[in-house]
């Protein structure tokens, strides 16, 4: 060790510069006694400028490492810190328990150009043998209480998000599922998983949809619902029987679809598909450009060429849909519902602002642009690390929309939201004894609404 | 600003001392060609020394800010954590959204013990109302398909966890708990409210319990299980002919309780209650050790004196259950079944070590130790800071019951986790073009059990 190194060591601690007894790095010991006045007030200063600085750099270590403001409680906030840290250190092997040689692994990974992509093996005659075996199965019958079958499938990805706060949004968002569902008789299926490795993101709704409705045909409709959409209206009921001579009900507007060939003519946030032979073969003929790769990538640019104001991306579910409903649209039209008349997908921006306003001027049961059935936020992706909307204005907006569904929920049990973006609750109204009353005054399922008139019956 | 200061700002930047041109502090510029050799090089080595030091320190600040290893990629880190900031700072804002001074604000409060907390009004005459009012609403009967209605009711506080993966484990634990209930027919509650601030935390499912059987007269029985419980035997139902006489399903142990006096003779994680005047009843004897403050205090002192093993804290919903059902034996016990022959409750130290070999030697439907029906992470708190079981055992072992009992409800889909590690599937099966076959094959719904013998009807 050099006589630089033994010197710092003797000055202590960091071995800083101080003002004290500083011997030259030669190792000749200049006491401040032998030099000129001027000149040992000059090294003072000197000496004084180099503490302050360094002490100061100090500082800023100090801070970075323990944080501002965090003086004193540095011991529960080391803790914290240290459990945060473990538990992402077992995540990372957790995710890392895979072999990404194993041909059985399921990553997205790229597909062979060459090898034409499918689905799953050709089924032809879906509709008969659905037929009969619901025939033969009168236990598991496809309408229910006069009400056809629905099945609400949804889903996030199989690890906690890159951002902590989306699971927690995922957690609130699927107990509003629930509560829609149990009020209204449908059954959830909530998918964490990727049953294709060609197809994930946004195109693993395609081999979802065909699985569900292969293993469940007493299931009449599957409606595909998105993460990031809340049902806003827990009392509007989708109108089935507008839709008994069609198979995929979608929120859409023709004009931008047929005339304008808009990329946003269509949402695939929120759909439903009658379980039968033409949805199977729709989702065959959709799938195609869905595989991860070249095909991918290169289906992106058809897109964006032929469909208005679509960026340059990789191909998606819902440009790929318009695309093929716009190309063979002979072939799928006619049994397409394109649906406005309520919010079966409604885009949040032009709707959590006026809650309040809707709260005091309408009433649940609408559906439409007075009392929105679905608040959808499109671009907000909570559980990811970059949205396309500012955070806050994603996450309040979120709150928002989830605690105006939950006081039409909460409304049974006499409680309300203390403001739209409070988790607290307070009483909206008195404890009874006579609580039966209170149920039949209350209990949704006990004044259903069918038609999107929002006429109650 | 002082000549100091000037100084350092000629020098440039952080005004650190560099080895060129540093003028003295006295403004006298003091080029190096005017020293002596040696004492240029002295100053040399002088300046060269502080130069390292101060850039060692500010490679210390740099990683206090951005992190060790992430010189390579500080951009995307930066804003990753950018954002996480923002949100937690969102969070902070949302959650401080609320009057500390409004009377209505369900916060946790200290109770008055002079006042005798009461859970609501007295309803006296439950059973003759309810058995009215389902002779009056035929259309909402307590029994579907010969089989009581049950509501299986749980829950988790209103604001993101503390510990992020918590979030993570609670969407995990009710998707579980969403494919348990559509298999078996039974509707779920998920609570995110304080109904009542005198009990929360533990207590809270009391006030909740009953505010749902009061609200829903069509509901046989309600099933509370806690958010940290998961199904793993997907077929296993609970054997509800059993019961035809009780109304307190719990699991528990009669020689733990009536001779140990043991804290832990029942768990209160996982119980039924069925939807009557006595559960009322009950409620309201156990409710009163229940409020915050004093009385609790005080509660858990008598507890502690009490029952065998009960470490000294505030009083406990389980603990008081327990005390309760001892001192008023004769008033409670014959309607309460202390259950032992499947895991209603199944603490999951005993447990998840042991899936491997129940794959390999028995098969679902059990509940009991061959095959357990519920596995309970007792002590694991993923939510919050502080478990009693280090954090790797117990995400891990979430983990593995989590996939243990998902592989049952993916393989009428033909797919199964790679290991009970891995969030990842891969094809059990392959792909047919008679897609029924399987059904009648794999479909849980249809090969029922019943009992818990596991025979298969």
């Amino acid at each position: 060790m050099g006589k630089e190194n033994l010197a710092q060591k003797r000055s202590g601690g960091g071995g800083l510069p101080t003002s004290t007894a500083a011997p030259a790095a030669n190792g000749r010991n200049r006491g401040l006694g032998s030099l000129p006045r001027g000149r040992q007030i000059q090294k003072t200063f000197n000496n004084i400028k180099i503490t302050i600085l360094c002490g100061f750099v100090t500082i800023l270590v100090l801070r970075g490492t323990i944080g501002v403001g965090n003086l004193g409680n540095s011991d529960a906030d080391a803790v914290n810190q240290n459990i945060i840290e473990e538990t992402n250190r077992i995540l990372a092997e957790i995710r890392s328990d895979s072999d990404p040689n194993d041909p059985d692994e399921l990553t997205e990974t790229e597909v062979n150009p060459n090898i034409t992509y499918t689905l799953g093996p050709k089924i032809a005659n879906w509709d008969k043998e659905r037929k009969a075996w619901l025939n033969s199965n009168p236990e598991f019958p496809n309408f229910v209480n006069g009400k056809a079958r629905i099945l609400l499938v949804t889903g996030s990805p199989p690890k906690p998000c890159d951002n902590p706060i989306g699971d927690h949004y995922l957690l609130k968002s699927i107990k509003n599922k629930i509560d829609y569902c149990r009020i209204h008789g449908i059954e959830i299926v909530y998918n964490l998983a990727h049953l294709d490795k060609e197809l994930a993101g946004y195109w693993a709704k395609l081999p979802l949809i065909r699985r569900l409705m292969l293993s469940h045909p007493e299931v009449e409709w599957i409606w595909w619902m998105d993460s990031d959409a809340l049902f806003t209206d827990m009392v509007f009921e989708i109108p089935l029987s507008k839709y008994k001579n069609y198979n995929l009900v979608v929120h859409g507007y023709p004009d931008l679809m047929f005339d304008q060939k808009s990329w946003i003519a269509l949402n695939t946030g929120s759909f439903l598909f009658r379980n039968c032979q033409w949805s199977l073969d729709l989702l065959d003929a959709w799938a195609p450009m869905g595989p991860k790769g070249p095909i991918r990538e290169e289906a992106g640019k058809v897109l964006t060429a032929n469909l208005k104001g679509r960026p340059a991306f990789e191909a998606d579910d819902q440009s790929a849909l318009i695309y093929l409903l716009l190309s063979q649209k002979d072939q799928w039209m006619n049994k397409v519902f394109l649906e406005n008349s309520y919010y079966l997908h409604g885009y949040w921006a032009g709707l959590v602002d006026r809650y309040e306003e809707m709260m005091e001027k309408y009433h649940p049961g609408l559906g439409d642009e007075r009392w929105p059935f679905v608040t959808h936020f499109v671009g907000c992706k909570p559980c990811g690390s970059y949205g396309d909307y500012p955070v806050e204005k994603c996450l309040g907006s979120m709150e928002r929309a989830f605690n105006f569904a939950d006081n039409q929920v909460l409304k049974l049990y006499g409680f309300g939201h203390r403001g739209l973006l409070s988790p607290k609750i307070k009483r909206i109204r008195n404890e009874t004894a006579a609580p039966l009353e209170v149920v039949d005054q209350f209990d949704i399922r006990r004044h259903p609404v069918h038609e999107s008139s929002g006429s109650q019956s």
